[in-house]
Protein backbone atom coordinates (compact mmCIF):
# COMPACT_ATOMS: atom_id res chain seq x y z
CA UNK A 1 0.00 0.00 0.00
CA UNK A 2 1.26 3.69 -0.93
CA UNK A 3 1.63 5.37 2.81
CA UNK A 4 3.75 8.70 3.20
CA UNK A 5 5.33 9.44 6.70
CA UNK A 6 5.52 13.45 7.75
CA UNK A 7 6.08 15.32 10.32
CA UNK A 8 2.75 16.50 11.84
CA UNK A 9 1.66 19.79 11.07
CA UNK A 10 -0.78 22.01 13.30
CA UNK A 11 -3.98 21.14 11.38
CA UNK A 12 -3.39 17.34 12.01
CA UNK A 13 -3.73 17.68 15.32
CA UNK A 14 -7.78 16.92 15.14
CA UNK A 15 -6.76 13.81 13.46
CA UNK A 16 -4.07 12.80 15.92
CA UNK A 17 -6.46 13.53 18.74
CA UNK A 18 -9.00 10.86 17.00
CA UNK A 19 -6.37 8.18 16.93
CA UNK A 20 -5.11 9.32 20.54
CA UNK A 21 -8.47 8.32 21.64
CA UNK A 22 -8.27 5.38 19.13
CA UNK A 23 -4.93 4.08 20.71
CA UNK A 24 -6.83 4.32 23.99
CA UNK A 25 -10.02 2.37 23.20
CA UNK A 26 -7.16 -0.68 22.50
CA UNK A 27 -5.49 -0.64 25.81
CA UNK A 28 -8.97 -0.39 27.56
CA UNK A 29 -7.96 2.72 29.13
CA UNK A 30 -10.30 5.02 27.10
CA UNK A 31 -12.02 7.27 30.09
CA UNK A 32 -8.10 8.32 30.52
CA UNK A 33 -7.90 10.65 27.74
CA UNK A 34 -8.27 14.33 28.97
CA UNK A 35 -6.57 15.93 25.91
CA UNK A 36 -7.86 18.04 23.84
CA UNK A 37 -6.54 18.80 20.67
CA UNK A 38 -6.28 22.63 21.14
CA UNK A 39 -3.47 20.98 23.75
CA UNK A 40 -1.84 19.38 21.55
CA UNK A 41 -1.84 22.37 19.31
CA UNK A 42 -0.25 24.52 21.80
CA UNK A 43 2.12 22.03 23.26
CA UNK A 44 3.58 21.19 19.79
CA UNK A 45 3.69 23.59 17.76
CA UNK A 46 5.31 26.52 20.34
CA UNK A 47 9.21 27.76 20.88
CA UNK A 48 10.08 24.62 22.92
CA UNK A 49 7.85 22.08 21.90
CA UNK A 50 7.27 19.30 24.03
CA UNK A 51 6.48 16.56 22.07
CA UNK A 52 6.99 16.59 18.49
CA UNK A 53 4.85 13.57 15.95
CA UNK A 54 4.81 12.13 13.25
CA UNK A 55 1.98 11.05 11.19
CA UNK A 56 1.35 8.26 8.55
CA UNK A 57 -0.92 9.77 5.20
CA UNK A 58 -2.92 7.31 2.89
CA UNK A 59 -3.58 9.07 -0.66
CA UNK A 60 -7.39 9.87 -1.05
CA UNK A 61 -8.25 6.86 -2.81
CA UNK A 62 -7.13 4.65 -0.27
CA UNK A 63 -8.65 6.40 2.58
CA UNK A 64 -10.35 4.64 5.99
CA UNK A 65 -13.85 3.31 5.72
CA UNK A 66 -14.91 6.30 7.62
CA UNK A 67 -13.35 8.79 5.37
CA UNK A 68 -9.88 9.74 7.35
CA UNK A 69 -6.09 9.80 5.22
CA UNK A 70 -4.32 10.23 8.72
CA UNK A 71 -3.97 6.70 9.67
CA UNK A 72 -0.98 6.57 12.04
CA UNK A 73 1.28 8.18 13.98
CA UNK A 74 4.39 8.59 16.12
CA UNK A 75 4.91 10.71 18.91
CA UNK A 76 7.45 11.27 20.40
CA UNK A 77 10.14 13.67 22.56
CA UNK A 78 13.74 14.14 23.82
CA UNK A 79 14.98 12.49 27.12
CA UNK A 80 18.31 12.39 28.66
CA UNK A 81 20.20 9.60 30.34
CA UNK A 82 22.91 11.09 32.71
CA UNK A 83 24.88 8.34 31.90
CA UNK A 84 24.71 8.00 28.34
CA UNK A 85 23.15 11.41 27.16
CA UNK A 86 20.92 11.98 24.49
CA UNK A 87 17.70 9.85 23.83
CA UNK A 88 14.36 9.95 21.99
CA UNK A 89 10.93 8.38 24.00
CA UNK A 90 8.42 6.93 21.85
CA UNK A 91 5.18 7.57 23.42
CA UNK A 92 2.55 6.45 21.51
CA UNK A 93 3.03 4.45 18.03
CA UNK A 94 -0.26 3.59 16.20
CA UNK A 95 -1.11 2.60 12.86
CA UNK A 96 -5.36 2.20 12.96
CA UNK A 97 -6.27 -1.22 12.58
CA UNK A 98 -7.47 -1.61 8.88
CA UNK A 99 -3.88 -0.48 7.62
CA UNK A 100 -2.03 -2.87 9.57
CA UNK A 101 0.34 -5.60 7.74
CA UNK A 102 1.36 -3.04 5.77
CA UNK A 103 4.69 -2.25 7.10
CA UNK A 104 3.43 1.66 8.24
CA UNK A 105 4.23 0.54 11.86
CA UNK A 106 7.62 -0.56 11.37
CA UNK A 107 8.17 2.99 8.83
CA UNK A 108 7.04 5.05 12.02
CA UNK A 109 8.98 3.31 14.12
CA UNK A 110 12.43 3.66 11.66
CA UNK A 111 11.24 7.12 11.07
CA UNK A 112 11.46 8.00 14.76
CA UNK A 113 14.83 5.77 15.35
CA UNK A 114 16.35 7.96 11.83
CA UNK A 115 15.07 11.45 13.89
CA UNK A 116 16.68 10.38 16.74
CA UNK A 117 19.79 9.52 15.18
CA UNK A 118 20.31 12.42 13.64
CA UNK A 119 19.90 14.65 16.77
CA UNK A 120 22.84 12.71 18.10
CA UNK A 121 20.30 10.43 20.39
CA UNK A 122 22.32 7.23 21.65
CA UNK A 123 19.29 5.42 22.93
CA UNK A 124 15.13 5.17 21.69
CA UNK A 125 12.77 4.27 24.63
CA UNK A 126 8.94 3.45 25.19
CA UNK A 127 6.54 1.67 27.58
CA UNK A 128 4.26 -1.42 26.89
CA UNK A 129 1.83 -3.04 29.43
CA UNK A 130 3.01 -6.81 30.20
CA UNK A 131 -0.27 -8.12 28.20
CA UNK A 132 0.56 -6.10 24.91
CA UNK A 133 2.30 -9.28 23.75
CA UNK A 134 1.60 -8.23 20.14
CA UNK A 135 3.96 -5.13 20.90
CA UNK A 136 6.45 -6.48 22.71
CA UNK A 137 6.45 -8.67 20.03
CA UNK A 138 6.98 -6.59 17.88
CA UNK A 139 9.38 -4.63 19.46
CA UNK A 140 11.53 -7.38 20.40
CA UNK A 141 11.70 -8.77 16.70
CA UNK A 142 14.00 -5.41 16.11
CA UNK A 143 16.31 -6.06 18.83
CA UNK A 144 14.71 -4.08 21.73
CA UNK A 145 15.62 -4.98 25.39
CA UNK A 146 12.55 -5.42 28.07
CA UNK A 147 14.73 -3.46 31.16
CA UNK A 148 12.05 -4.52 33.13
CA UNK A 149 12.87 -7.78 32.96
CA UNK A 150 16.56 -7.39 32.86
CA UNK A 151 17.52 -5.02 34.76
CA UNK A 152 14.27 -4.73 37.31
CA UNK A 153 13.13 -1.17 36.52
CA UNK A 154 9.91 0.06 38.02
CA UNK A 155 8.16 2.68 36.71
CA UNK A 156 7.24 5.01 39.10
CA UNK A 157 4.63 8.16 39.40
CA UNK A 158 3.49 11.33 41.60
CA UNK A 159 -0.10 12.55 40.15
CA UNK A 160 -3.07 14.77 41.42
CA UNK A 161 -3.08 15.34 45.53
CA UNK A 162 0.18 13.70 45.89
CA UNK A 163 1.68 15.63 42.96
CA UNK A 164 0.09 19.30 44.99
CA UNK A 165 1.53 17.86 48.71
CA UNK A 166 5.11 17.40 47.32
CA UNK A 167 4.74 20.82 45.79
CA UNK A 168 3.59 22.48 48.16
CA UNK A 169 6.19 21.19 50.91
CA UNK A 170 9.10 22.56 48.49
CA UNK A 171 11.66 24.90 50.43
CA UNK A 172 11.35 28.51 49.34
CA UNK A 173 13.81 30.40 47.91
CA UNK B 1 21.67 21.51 58.74
CA UNK B 2 21.87 24.87 56.35
CA UNK B 3 21.34 23.59 52.74
CA UNK B 4 20.14 25.80 49.64
CA UNK B 5 18.39 24.47 46.32
CA UNK B 6 18.88 26.59 43.60
CA UNK B 7 18.66 26.22 39.70
CA UNK B 8 22.26 24.68 38.21
CA UNK B 9 24.49 26.82 35.90
CA UNK B 10 27.08 25.61 33.72
CA UNK B 11 29.99 26.04 35.98
CA UNK B 12 28.16 23.02 38.45
CA UNK B 13 28.62 20.68 35.47
CA UNK B 14 31.94 19.46 36.59
CA UNK B 15 30.49 19.03 40.52
CA UNK B 16 26.86 17.10 38.96
CA UNK B 17 29.34 14.92 36.88
CA UNK B 18 31.00 13.85 40.28
CA UNK B 19 27.95 13.10 41.64
CA UNK B 20 26.40 11.37 38.88
CA UNK B 21 29.57 9.07 39.29
CA UNK B 22 28.65 8.51 42.80
CA UNK B 23 25.11 7.43 41.94
CA UNK B 24 26.10 5.32 39.84
CA UNK B 25 28.43 3.56 42.04
CA UNK B 26 25.78 3.23 44.31
CA UNK B 27 23.64 1.29 41.73
CA UNK B 28 26.47 -0.72 40.91
CA UNK B 29 26.77 0.56 37.45
CA UNK B 30 29.91 2.43 37.37
CA UNK B 31 30.77 1.16 33.85
CA UNK B 32 27.96 2.32 32.85
CA UNK B 33 28.72 6.41 32.91
CA UNK B 34 29.72 7.33 29.00
CA UNK B 35 28.73 11.26 29.58
CA UNK B 36 31.54 14.00 30.53
CA UNK B 37 31.00 17.19 32.16
CA UNK B 38 31.18 18.81 28.88
CA UNK B 39 28.95 17.42 27.33
CA UNK B 40 26.03 18.30 29.93
CA UNK B 41 26.81 21.97 29.73
CA UNK B 42 26.67 21.64 25.82
CA UNK B 43 23.55 19.63 26.47
CA UNK B 44 21.71 21.49 29.54
CA UNK B 45 22.69 25.35 28.43
CA UNK B 46 21.75 25.59 24.98
CA UNK B 47 18.96 26.93 23.28
CA UNK B 48 16.21 24.41 23.80
CA UNK B 49 18.08 22.16 26.28
CA UNK B 50 17.72 18.51 26.85
CA UNK B 51 17.53 18.61 30.69
CA UNK B 52 17.04 21.15 33.38
CA UNK B 53 18.99 20.87 37.07
CA UNK B 54 18.67 21.36 40.62
CA UNK B 55 21.56 21.53 42.81
CA UNK B 56 21.68 21.29 46.79
CA UNK B 57 24.39 23.56 48.30
CA UNK B 58 26.00 23.85 51.56
CA UNK B 59 27.82 26.48 53.11
CA UNK B 60 31.79 26.64 53.04
CA UNK B 61 32.02 25.42 56.73
CA UNK B 62 29.87 22.49 56.05
CA UNK B 63 31.90 21.31 53.39
CA UNK B 64 32.34 17.64 52.76
CA UNK B 65 35.54 15.70 54.32
CA UNK B 66 36.53 15.93 50.42
CA UNK B 67 35.77 19.72 50.53
CA UNK B 68 32.49 19.67 48.14
CA UNK B 69 29.86 21.96 48.80
CA UNK B 70 27.75 20.84 46.13
CA UNK B 71 26.07 17.57 48.21
CA UNK B 72 22.82 16.66 46.00
CA UNK B 73 21.34 16.92 42.49
CA UNK B 74 18.16 16.46 41.10
CA UNK B 75 18.48 15.76 36.98
CA UNK B 76 14.88 16.39 35.23
CA UNK B 77 13.25 16.95 31.59
CA UNK B 78 10.44 17.64 30.47
CA UNK B 79 8.17 14.45 28.83
CA UNK B 80 4.41 14.21 27.43
CA UNK B 81 1.57 12.21 27.98
CA UNK B 82 -1.06 11.71 24.99
CA UNK B 83 -3.94 11.22 27.54
CA UNK B 84 -2.93 13.78 30.45
CA UNK B 85 -0.86 16.35 29.04
CA UNK B 86 2.74 17.81 30.05
CA UNK B 87 4.57 15.89 32.57
CA UNK B 88 7.97 16.06 34.53
CA UNK B 89 10.09 12.73 34.44
CA UNK B 90 12.97 13.05 37.57
CA UNK B 91 16.11 10.98 35.97
CA UNK B 92 18.07 11.01 38.67
CA UNK B 93 17.71 12.11 42.54
CA UNK B 94 20.93 11.73 44.46
CA UNK B 95 22.33 13.06 48.12
CA UNK B 96 25.61 12.35 49.09
CA UNK B 97 25.61 9.85 51.54
CA UNK B 98 27.33 12.16 54.48
CA UNK B 99 24.83 14.51 53.80
CA UNK B 100 21.59 12.31 53.89
CA UNK B 101 18.73 12.61 56.60
CA UNK B 102 18.68 15.99 56.61
CA UNK B 103 15.75 16.75 54.35
CA UNK B 104 18.19 17.43 51.54
CA UNK B 105 16.53 14.40 49.30
CA UNK B 106 12.81 15.36 50.52
CA UNK B 107 13.67 19.30 49.60
CA UNK B 108 14.58 18.31 45.99
CA UNK B 109 12.06 16.13 44.98
CA UNK B 110 9.62 19.21 46.17
CA UNK B 111 11.18 21.55 44.73
CA UNK B 112 10.94 19.83 41.16
CA UNK B 113 7.33 19.09 41.59
CA UNK B 114 6.90 22.76 42.48
CA UNK B 115 8.87 23.57 39.11
CA UNK B 116 6.80 21.19 36.98
CA UNK B 117 3.20 22.44 38.83
CA UNK B 118 4.26 26.28 37.97
CA UNK B 119 5.08 24.62 34.05
CA UNK B 120 1.56 23.22 34.09
CA UNK B 121 2.55 19.39 34.32
CA UNK B 122 0.27 17.21 36.18
CA UNK B 123 2.61 14.23 36.28
CA UNK B 124 5.85 13.96 38.28
CA UNK B 125 7.06 10.30 37.18
CA UNK B 126 10.68 8.40 37.84
CA UNK B 127 12.46 5.04 37.40
CA UNK B 128 13.93 2.93 40.11
CA UNK B 129 15.62 -0.98 40.56
CA UNK B 130 13.36 -3.46 42.21
CA UNK B 131 15.74 -3.97 44.47
CA UNK B 132 16.13 -0.20 45.48
CA UNK B 133 14.23 -0.53 48.54
CA UNK B 134 15.40 2.54 50.11
CA UNK B 135 14.33 4.38 46.92
CA UNK B 136 10.93 2.69 46.62
CA UNK B 137 9.86 3.39 50.33
CA UNK B 138 10.85 7.20 49.99
CA UNK B 139 8.89 7.67 47.17
CA UNK B 140 5.90 5.39 48.12
CA UNK B 141 5.92 7.26 51.51
CA UNK B 142 4.86 10.40 49.46
CA UNK B 143 2.23 9.24 47.53
CA UNK B 144 3.80 7.65 44.63
CA UNK B 145 2.35 4.82 42.90
CA UNK B 146 4.31 1.90 41.56
CA UNK B 147 3.29 1.58 37.51
CA UNK B 148 4.99 -1.52 36.73
CA UNK B 149 3.53 -3.37 39.96
CA UNK B 150 -0.38 -1.93 39.23
CA UNK B 151 -0.51 -1.44 35.70
CA UNK B 152 1.83 -4.07 34.33
CA UNK B 153 4.32 -1.33 32.18
CA UNK B 154 7.60 -2.51 30.76
CA UNK B 155 10.35 -0.16 30.06
CA UNK B 156 11.72 -0.63 26.63
CA UNK B 157 15.08 0.31 25.14
CA UNK B 158 16.88 0.30 21.47
CA UNK B 159 20.27 1.06 21.48
CA UNK B 160 23.59 0.37 19.77
CA UNK B 161 23.33 -1.72 17.15
CA UNK B 162 19.19 -2.42 17.32
CA UNK B 163 19.08 1.38 17.08
CA UNK B 164 21.74 1.85 14.12
CA UNK B 165 19.87 -0.85 12.26
CA UNK B 166 16.49 0.46 12.64
CA UNK B 167 17.26 4.07 11.31
CA UNK B 168 18.80 2.21 8.71
CA UNK B 169 15.73 1.41 7.58
CA UNK B 170 13.83 4.57 7.71
CA UNK B 171 11.58 4.99 4.42
CA UNK B 172 13.05 7.42 2.31
CA UNK B 173 11.49 10.82 2.40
Amino acid sequence: MNFKIRPATKEDCKGISRMIMELAVYVKMPDQVKISHEELERDGFCQNPFFECLVAEVPEENKSTEGFTLVGYAFYFYTYSTWKGRSVYLEDLYVMPEFRGNGIGKGLLSKVAEVGKKKQCVRLQMSVFDWNTPSRDFYAAKGAQDLTESEGWHFIRFDNQSLDNLANEAPKD
